[in-house]
């Protein structure tokens, strides 16, 4: 799908090279939605729900982050920057009760092309009994792959998606997501994407991903 | 993932061959869940939030039930036969609010081994701004793909999921899945499914995927 979420314009506004656009989001877009608390909301910074695992982890990306080689992107739950659009409409992996569904935090490394997401998988999640289910997980390779590619490249969209499925990931559990451009050939990007478990010892998923950036002589959709 | 969950067996109650599956929830379960309301209800009949798109498919459907040839399969958001597990589990598919994620009904040609869903796409889905995310839609094909094989094969994991996405699927739309077994090869089942707007005319997803039914000598972590 295409990449081109406000949110993520707004997530990345404090990345390398991404000066142009605004840090914080423009007065008027705020009216437009129910609740500007939620509206405004990072939810990539712990609540009360977050584990030890995840903590422990967020603290760990953190220290990264002093010396600049890492970025935490913040994350929004609706666009602010659009404001003609549906007001309804929120970002699916933001939609579900703090705790119950996707908690993540993503940091990127410019020089690696990598992207890192660190997921605390809620109880809605489900899929079989005490498992997260195969499309919360393709969710998150596509989220996490996704946004590594829209770092560096702008608006792309998902043309392939290929996942192994290793290991069920049980619910509640705290996982990494490991995410890297591979190569660049045109307006293609090949991507993969690993899941393991916090201890490192644990691969639960591998997958490859290819978005294309929209030909600028045709229409996006 | 693991296909086992207890949604889909009281789903598939009422299936060919799967009479010895009670065809409604125990009591004692019951009393697991804050609201037997929510436990009891069945997700894949027609609610307000369903629009003419969907409610004219769904008709149609039903009208194909009358001959025995298609079932539709019931869908739950808890599990009422696992009464150990975790009551604040919920199924993925069916943990957003009524008409803002995935509103959805299945039905199953046995003779054809095809699985069908009638998926409108609520605004909580969004990936793209106005279009549903891409993980969005593979949990979608998993759901599908997965519970055509669970009626012919029974407890099946995921092993791989290969998307193309040709076109965006815009939020509020309604699209059709079709979802077929192909091969059969020991306890791997091979699927193919794509995605198409109500008219067929916009093909908007295809997919192949891999399915294994555990190995019986092993656990099924």
């Amino acid at each position: 799908m295409l990449r081109s979420c406000a949110a993520r314009l707004r997530a990345l506004s404090a990345l390398p090279g991404r000066a142009h656009w605004p840090a914080s989001p423009p007065g008027p877009a705020l009216r437009l939605f129910s609740s500007e608390k939620d509206t405004l909301r990072d939810y990539s910074l712990p609540n009360p729900s977050w584990n030890k695992d995840i903590r422990l982890l967020f603290d760990q990306f953190m220290k990264k982050c002093e010396d600049g080689s890492w970025k935490r992107l913040p994350s929004y739950r609706h666009s602010v920057f659009e404001i003609e659009r549906d007001p309804k409409a929120q970002m699916f992996t933001r939609s579900l009760e703090e705790g119950m569904g996707f908690e993540y935090v993503l940091f990127h490394n410019d020089t690696e092309k990598r992207m890192v997401c660190l997921l605390q998988a809620g109880p809605h999640l489900q899929g079989n009994h005490g498992y997260v289910h195969g499309g919360a997980i393709a969710t998150m390779i596509d989220m996490t792959a996704g946004s590594c590619v829209f770092v560096t490249g702008g608006f792309v969209m998902t043309a392939n998606m290929n996942i192994d499925y290793r290991r069920p990931i049980p619910l509640y559990s705290v996982v990494v997501i490991n995410s890297r451009i591979d190569k660049i050939e045109g307006r293609k990007y090949f991507v993969s994407c690993d899941i393991r478990s916090v201890d490192n010892k644990t691969l639960y998923t591998e997958a490859t991903l290819l978005f294309v950036k929209p030909d600028p002589n045709k229409s996006s959709k």
